[in-house]
């Protein structure tokens, strides 16, 4: 499967194209829109996600609602556009770079003076057709009772410790947040931190936990080091934008602990096959799925542009200014749980694929299943 | 540039192939020498250790030890080998899976009962074949003045705070350290604890940071998810086997932080060109280097073989039994350092051929100075 | 450089985008659509091509119609949609597979019945796509002076032994031909077999011929095969639908000469530098540019479709029948030539981009003037 | 699956690598050496083919003879090394490029005056990987009853007009061919031509004919371009060194002909399922398998090296010189053969494991065995 994006974040439209997905999985528009929904929402976004109401259009790779395993391309409008794209335009020139964006390496590396040409596409506007993308893989992997799903564990300082049991346990509890929070009490400090930086004309960043459930053992690999599956998913969550830091299971804090407390020991019982009591490695082993829940946590950074602007140096002038300020969010953590998701199921899906076959759902399926019995007879051999 | 690595842990030998490599690279087999002397060492290593002393070949791609342009490959013999390979073997089955390898996920993935099947290329002997390739990178990098250098964090809960300045000091304070370390008190609670460990038949993990400085501003890009420098580097430090976390700049601790008070303002002077007080984002801004030191941290979780053996299954019988015991280490964390330096040249010089070409070295200086030349013409307007 | 086409042939519309783009190129819209238009023209074209008249909308990757160095995403809407797409249809199931389709065996592929779902996807109505992609990499390879042109050879028994001088006269020629033909002779007896096939509701195939002129030496490599340029070439060529055979400078032709009349010696003058008397090896050697003009000749099978339709089975009963009779064209050999053009230029730029950079043309343009030195410094040493 | 070779014709050892491979296959390195042989084998060859007998050394990936799954890696050493290779060596420098070699576009691209670092990577000598690749791969399609021969249609003027029944035939009657040919009077013919241009101190090119039997219908995809199965084989084909023009089935015949005449009508009966009277269209059709057996011509060029040089210019003097007479073969049409098949075995590979996985052979098995049953159902139900 490969996947392009394209699409400024003042541009007609924003566009994903899906070359090798499957022939015969059926997708639901609205699915789609629910998840650009769930993108744009959450305490702390700024003036422009009143403005978007973002919707799917897919103009190629469906009949009748079902994948007919050709690309599959879908477009999102842009509903803020300033008249950019390929007609003239005669906005400003935009020369002063605002920390902690691509503005200024752009501007080197592309030989730049009007940042504007930059920040088109490294706005996160770009993610979008990450969602997108992702919301088709995720319905991908549904045939495969294999869920996805997200919740904030911390803004700033304040942090929620509840885990959940389960993907259903998080949909439903983050259903109802206004911060894709499992944790009613964390929730309430969370925005109240929010409500302080937008105060303060401050940004926050905070952390994101993906859950990866149903997963069949075996996907990704130690044969070569870029097939496996915990760097893939790293790979993807780590390229969307304000991502600054990802682990697997226990992560960081794994550096800390002892061997002896830490590996999840290995136990069978005829009825249940094997199982672990615990998932300190977070579903992966060898760069495999073990079998287990698959769980990463993403740290992002405060959202970069500040409407107190920072330091910075005008590049045609070379005097200090202050930064741009555009328009911008204080926080962004609610979006950045659902284009994790999204990032996590495109990884998989890819992964998915290079065990199953590639062709339709049918046969996928079949050798799904013709998998699943070899797995399970490895279990039923031992008695 | 497309790297591949091959070889078993006790087959003959273990092999990197390098293509798209420029021609006219001098390589000293003498340093990759070194490097593979660097990732053997370190306080805490097991008996492997002291058997192996490896040299590697390179048997191709070379002419009086000036790069061709051609593939390099490169060969390290294993002298621990149990005429394991292509003859007939006939070693015992192996059937009781270690928690925290790949050997129980691997035997499903490839319904195998014998896992030594599949602990012979997910053992960490591969990584031989990584810092093969990656001190060949290095090589290339120091043409263009890139230098790179790790040093330990952290040993299970014993940690240094120590910053160094550039990795110049890194380089010479690690290389007189058991553990490639540069805080020598910091080393010794440290190298307590591996000892305590040692005598618990425990394993430990731990922190490595690397350091790559002198990277020019630019390499990378934001224009696809998949080429951002920073996604690439977490990719290939994922993609070592017991790595967990990795994080850029502040990482984790930017969830934590404000904007105002985290983003890297820009400055100015005429003498000095853009410049930054600070390098909060670890050398990266919108998945591109900035000109900064670029700096990320790999969290190592402890080694997987314990010779106080966890609970398992033995595949064929079904019963209960406790894990293989294998020769090994208590704490690699020397060794991981080595082995993400190697990762990091590979991804850097992955990108940096993307923007310079990759034919010659000759040519890909040139192309070098004349970008250096619009960096340096930016600065230069601004008066 | 990357590239994803999408797009049935009865859905919204045609897609192609271009990943990896350099930023910097001035690209026209109208020369993409006159490319369009050419594709669409020639004698012997169906029906269809009175409906269609494609225009090109540039949906992302350009501002003020220069590129940004972001993906370009084209679309080209389908005028003779049949409410296919994503939404539902009512269409009367295709069962008869065409022969020399992608009906039959797209049928075993995708467990399909109806060859509706197989032949959106594989009608030519996707080479749309191509040509718009081939068109924006002409505009690149313009700013290089690379010139490529194609023409008809020959269709059916009727063929032209005329060779042209150069691009400029193929295009010169062939402009005002009905036919993509530089012999008003030879294009006389080509429309009268096309007329009469038409009359016999048999269709035609034959031979383009592609020149790209102004090509550096040097592009492509031998280091690996999949590096060569006449691989690359010959490998997109025969991605065309309905080509069914390739070759290069004297091809075939080859077969049956010596070595000694052949190979094309080498000369040199100090006013001319290296220069070739012959071009039998038609540009390529050793999978590199070598500076002289590169000519590709492609076979073309007759149309598939057929008005007299040929047997077939019914894949839903069984029972023999007449292969479905879409509306079809008799020859497609004018389209053939852009299309051939269009994949050519993409093979060509694809290697110019490896060897030259990326980013922005200004920078690619000072790495090839940096190049194009040494390449004459060679010439020069030679006095 | 992913190939790299490396290797220079005079250093120490030719080297391929592939990954990706599947597990449990049986892997025989007597079959290898065979094909190695039939490599240097042929009325034609030079001097080199005498010192030369190539045996392979796998150097990983195997145990007890079956694949892992992990990277084979394959040395063949070089028995003529001049010293080359990463030590000093004091070759004198080849200053005079030989016309149709990589020689001159090689030292354009790579700033290069001494040739030797050109040919020594260009030499067809690296085909010795290829073939290793191809063996390992056609041994893998034997466990679906693929199966892949070749035989030399043509030397210069003298060719065959013989139509083998089916691979056994070809295999049988090129066994004892002393020009990989199925007719032993055209053989007598080419073989004289051969002798006649050794005496001329001339080389002479050909055509050599693949044969893919057994394969599957369905494998290649018309969804991109670039997963088009006669694409990929052109794409291999055209990448051996000497090879300038690809056809598949009736190739450029087809140009000439009509559709009514050409196109191959589909049959059926019950008991024999759907099948064709003719194979024009050699097997492949809408860029995917079509169940019938796969044909390929391809067209070699003379051989480049001639004993009786060509014109060419010193790079370092500037005079006009006679090409450098390495040691050469009049003809080497019999490799041609061998190293085709060997392509072609690896391409049919790639795109096989597309369609049922890449894991163990078992499983994939089980996926064909299960795609087997679709394809004859959808017989089955025409009654």
């Amino acid at each position: 499967m490969r996947i392009l994006t394209a699409g400024e974040s003042h541009g007609e439209c924003i566009c994903a194209v899906l070359e090798g997905f499957p022939k015969g999985v059926k997708l639901s528009e609205d699915f789609i829109n629910e998840e650009l929904k769930r993108r744009m929402s959450g305490v702390g976004r700024g003036r422009r996600m009143a403005i978007e109401e973002d919707k799917v259009e897919i103009i190629s790779g469906l009949r009748n609602k079902v994948t007919l395993g050709s690309p599959i391309a879908m477009l999102v409008k842009n509903r803020d556009r300033k008249i950019f794209s390929q007609k003239k335009d005669n906005l400003a020139s935009l020369s002063v770079p605002r920390p902690s964006h691509a503005d200024l390496a752009g501007a080197f590396k592309y030989q730049e003076s009007d940042v504007r040409n930059i920040l088109e596409r490294s706005s996160a506007r770009e993610t979008v057709a990450r969602v997108c993308a992702g919301a088709v893989c995720k319905q991908f992997l549904n045939n495969f009772n294999i869920r996805i799903a997200s919740f904030t564990v911390s803004v700033a300082k304040a942090s929620s410790t509840r885990k959940p049991k389960d993907t259903a346990e998080i949909r439903s509890k983050t259903k109802s947040s206004k911060l894709n929070c499992i944790d009613r009490e964390a929730e309430r400090t969370m925005i109240a931190q929010i409500r302080k930086a937008e105060c303060d004309k401050d940004s926050l960043g905070g952390i994101v936990e993906v859950w990866i459930e149903g997963l069949i053992p075996g996907v990704g690999s130690f044969m070569h080091f870029d097939k496996r599956l915990d760097a893939r998913i790293a790979y993807y969550l780590m390229s969307i934008p304000a991502i600054k830091g990802v682990e697997n299971g226990l992560g960081f804090e794994y550096a800390k602990r002892k061997g002896t407390s830490t590996h999840d020991a290995i136990f069978y019982t005829p009825g249940r096959g094997v199982y672990r009591k615990t998932n300190n490695c977070g579903g992966i082993e060898g760069g495999m799925s073990n079998g287990e829940v698959i769980i990463f946590r993403a740290a992002m950074k405060p959202i970069a542009t500040l409407r107190k602007p920072l330091d910075s140096v005008n590049l045609t002038s070379g005097k200090a200014e202050k930064a741009i300020v555009e328009r911008s969010d204080t926080s962004a953590i609610a979006a950045c749980g659902v284009i994790a998701e999204s990032m996590a199921a495109i990884a998989v899906q890819e992964l998915f694929l290079d065990k199953f076959g590639q062709d339709t759902l049918g046969e996928i399926k079949a050798n799904y299943q013709s998998y699943l019995k070899t797995v399970k007879q490895k279990l039923k051999r031992r008695k």
